[in-house]
């Protein structure tokens, strides 16, 4: 199927995804007072003297805000709030398919992150929690961290700790699946936007291994001159050794590769540099950095990727429903990282026997959304 | 029934009043592929390449955002955005009973002009129009008129001029039930805030009638030392005569009464003051300036009030649910003072026969929001 004529199609078709619908139907006088005027006098004047019972009252019980400036709109990069919209309703769409969420696309006309944060600030209290989403790297650290502190529902920036979880769930049972012990592991992550930058944080949390970052430029390392802060910050957890080098440099002897950068980055010699038995997470999409037969006629054993039409599909959507479903019905404040963990080890726990070709569940394993949701508290 | 028992228990067991829908089910992989990715990226490429075509492809051709700072909310005062967010969702659940429009409340933590207005422009792009509820006087002036100065979608504050349409509405019927000429009458406005003020510059733009406009300190004169800019403004449509005195002085005489004050301003003996054949306008919720059959007792032909349980209703929901209709199906950017006099029109119009008991058709009638809307163009 051709997925970008038939998208056009249907989104003219049904203009848009979403719709509101009414949890009781306005059918008599005594409803619409009931409801609005003057019933819903109380309800408001109840709520106001006792704010902490606001989500027993109204929709914020499970309303999130999918939030995006169009800095960073899949791969498209910066197309603006306009662009951003259809991913948006989309992204809407599953959280209620998957987790009965009832999200709705906040899509912003401002681009610093002072003025993302005050108006994301601003308007907060309609919702039950944030759903950050392509907003680029790495604004998006400076404004899910002021959010964060800042507000008392769950933040979450679905680009960095959305994709980190699901890799960090995927490696669990590759290490199974190959014998080896995460702690042990060289791992060589390209790509030092959002996703990769948490998918670093994740895994040095969770096992400490052997982490190189690889940006365009090569390995990040201290002698580089032009790294921004937050690339500096990742020498915290990666390249402790100070190498210098490229990525054909750094893959010799890796036991992983995280893709999260672009097509056709690895190579097959790249890959028959690495340990035996090796794991390749390739997720750049729609064309990963290294074609799974490719990498597998190289000598890889594990090959991940973004895409549904191959084994091993990496995709956000294995966690945030459940995070979020866990989040809101537990009333949890803020998604820690024992919380992103918790999340992990549910996930890669929901295949009872990985190998090669089953290390990640499907996204459409119906334990999902209520197991990790229990695991948010 | 006792409504604020029934509402708070409602609002408790059904956790809110309005949830999110998708237009079409989630139910294969080519589904999920066409609404998101990979298919979803060629219309974010699309829209961003050819934004004034964004409303064909996304929800914004229907969606209103009903946006409120929580300083005005109904009789409550200045209860903030918990306090005034089951007002919003009730008011979106009226735009989606009355009208098919997909209605978001959107609470805001900010109280300042400044603050509202960057919010609501940072988010603007998300919706189809804008709905102000309940903001303060005078803050909702400034806060409208900049917002209507810098968006390309409606942006209307439904406490100022959906009340005015209404008023203006009734008023034309009162005239031919009483055999009046409206721009001969001597008409006193009590409560100089959002609707009032709006009422007083609809009805000078449709039929420059004497106004008098009455606040606390009584009739607002250019002797007045207290008056705030907007107060002073008012006196380019009201009081050209220049008179002084009390609200039990500028009765004497007058035609028509329009309340948007406070319960029991208004007293036989002012009411008795009036011409014959009076008119009263007594809007105070719940309890009106003057009960129906007091003023009635008094003199008065035709009482018209904001309850359901009177005859004679001034319902905003007359009026808001054909403005938006048709200002998105026409794709209206602004709604301008023709539209709302229009608006008036039409809803006179609905009542074929007035009487003194009707001169305002039911908010049930299913002709007035195709009506209105065909006239918002």
């Amino acid at each position: 199927m051709d997925y970008s004529e038939e998208a056009l199609r249907k989104h003219k078709e049904l203009k848009g995804k979403i719709s509101v619908s009414l949890k009781d139907v306005l059918d008599s006088k005594d409803k619409l007072s009931t409801y609005y005027t003057p019933g819903v006098g109380a309800v408001s004047s109840y709520v106001a003297s006792h704010p902490d019972e606001t989500r027993d009252y109204t929709w914020t019980n499970n309303s999130v805000a999918v939030v995006s400036d169009g800095s960073a709109v899949l791969g498209l990069g910066n197309i603006g709030p306009q662009g951003a919209l259809p991913v948006m309703e989309g992204k809407a769409m599953l959280f209620k398919h998957f987790a009965n969420i009832d999200a709705v696309p906040v899509v912003l006309d401002v681009h610093t992150a002072d003025e993302i944060v005050a108006s994301v600030k601003a308007i907060a209290p309609t919702y039950g929690g944030i759903n950050l989403e392509d907003i680029a790297a790495p604004l998006c650290f400076e404004v899910e961290e002021r959010l964060k502190a800042s507000l008392d529902i769950p933040v979450f920036h679905d680009d960095q700790h959305g994709t980190a979880i699901v890799v960090l769930a995927g490696l669990i049972n590759a290490m199974k699946v190959t014998g080896r012990n995460l702690s042990d592991a060289k791992i060589v992550v390209t790509g030092a936007g959002a996703a990769g930058t948490a998918i670093i944080k994740l895994l040095h949390l969770y096992a400490k291994p052997r982490i190189f970052a690889v940006d365009s430029q090569g390995v990040i390392s201290a002698n580089r001159k032009d790294l921004n802060d937050e690339k500096k910050k990742l020498l915290e957890y990666t390249n402790l050794s100070g190498i210098d080098g490229t990525l054909e440099d750094i893959m010799q002897g890796a036991d992983v590769f995280i893709g999260v950068s672009k097509a056709g980055l690895l190579t097959s010699e790249m890959v028959k540099s690495m340990d035996k038995h090796a794991i390749i997470f390739a997720m750049a999409n729609p064309i990963p950095e290294i074609m799974p037969d490719v990498a597998k006629a190289a000598g890889a054993v594990i090959v991940a990727t973004g895409r549904s039409d191959f084994p091993n599909q990496v995709n956000n959507s294995l966690a945030f429903p459940g995070i979020f479903r866990g989040a809101l019905d537990n009333r949890v404040s803020k998604i820690t990282d024992e919380h992103k963990i918790k999340a992990a080890e549910v996930i890669a726990s929901l295949v009872e026997n990985p190998t090669a070709d089953e290390i990640i569940p499907s996204n459409l394993d119906e334990r999902l959304v209520p197991e990790i949701a229990k695991v948010i508290v």
